[in-house]
């Protein structure tokens, strides 16, 4: 790490922010983040810190000036090009509050483009809270080196899931009922792009949903082993062979 | 699900034992297990539950005799046959209580057949709850369908694990630093069997750590992307990619 720049051990200090970046841009973080930088951090005049929006890379910027609450960055250098995560989604059933924390920020550390929520006949938890998926999703996109961070939607039924969907979009239903294909291997095999990942509540997808996702051509059944996996494990393990076998992990 | 079989939103209730099962063995399940049938399932006589014992296969077993605070269950018929998971241990830095937990329910539900903890020096976790672990294990395993519960080890150092280590199982390194193959290309490429998966602490292995691994041949250093993924996500990551490439979701 090079001098004055903030650390914790997970690496060196990245922030999210709205503003635009570029050579002398003056950044004013958000109120929770200047408490973090100055209370948490102890940040101190000159210490760096870096930027990103996810559209003008990342930026080397400086504290410049402090008050008690408030404080203000510039930027100085670019420090790594902008970059984009490859095109995957996950629509996934929402479940309750502390597995959806981990799903949204381990999804994002893997690199998911996309966090759609679905509504499906068998799920329970009824609420989503956007604010907090979002705020999971921007703190998980600064620790994990993330250029961008992940579109967070708001959640769609089932049935408006799939009366909506884009069809050159290949959706990879993981289907814990029936003999469908080792992910992997139905991963390699299938020629179209891009990809979506689809994951279904604790206790399953309902014999309905299975059968309208059967009749769609854009919908790729696959298997995720013999065992009963929990909805976030499912995901979690879905995204991971994505991107080790069609994603930047390859 | 059949007459009288309890179930909970995940499917059916399965319970792990340590006694021997065959037909018509009657068990005490422990007080715990008594507490969850008789309070929360509000079990009755003539109830049915699945046991397993990592041994025996799966039994039908029926409520036999209850009072308050205890009950008997007597085995009825095999409804699964005993089975393994596939060969592979997850040796991984101790962490905080709530991801740990994570951890051990995630691989368990992943088919992690050990679960060894192991002490790097940036390892700052430095007490592991070897009880807590083997009953997040056993209530995975439970849920999960395995048929046995992963071995739950005390902690062994860096070194002492390295100079212990079984040499004809190769150990899968995630390395976040350098240039390794990509995780399911180097399995694929990989001839020796059994397997092992290393993930290092928060901050990663330390240089000399590195240097130690790299020095052994039964070490197979490999990459899980370009993002920074937290240590629990890189362990469930690469037992997820590992269960599809050479294990039994291929």
């Amino acid at each position: 790490m090079s001098k004055n720049e903030l650390t914790y051990p997970g690496g060196k200090l990245r922030l999210y922010v709205e503003a635009p970046l570029a050579a002398g841009t003056r950044v004013v973080p958000d109120e929770q983040q200047s408490h973090y930088l100055l209370n948490v951090m102890r940040a101190r005049l000159g210490d760096r810190v870096s930027l990103f929006n996810g559209r003008d890379g990342e930026w080397s910027a400086r504290v410049v000036d402090k008050s008690k609450r408030a404080c203000a960055l510039a930027c100085e250098r670019v420090v790594a090009e902008q970059s984009a995560v490859p095109d995957v989604w996950l629509c996934f059933a929402p479940i309750k509050r502390t597995p959806a924390d981990y799903v949204v920020q381990k999804a994002t550390e893997l690199g998911v483009g996309v966090l759609q929520p679905v509504v499906t006949r068998r799920t329970i938890v009824s609420r989503v809270n956007l604010a907090r998926m979002r705020a999971n999703a921007i703190e998980a996109s600064e620790q994990s080196g993330r250029m961008s961070i992940p579109d967070t939607c708001a959640p769609l039924t089932f049935d408006e899931l799939l009366a909506t969907w884009p069809t050159e979009r290949r959706l990879i239903f993981c289907d814990e009922v029936g003999a469908a294909p080792p992910m992997a291997q139905a991963l390699v095999a299938e020629r179209e792009q891009p990809f979506a990942i689809l994951t279904g509540p604790e206790g399953g997808f309902e014999r309905t949903e299975r059968a309208a996702l059967h009749a769609h051509p854009f919908v790729v059944p696959v298997s995720l082993g013999p065992r009963i996996l929990r909805a976030d494990t499912a995901a979690l393990a879905a995204l991971a062979i994505w991107q080790s076998v069609r994603g930047d992990w390859h």
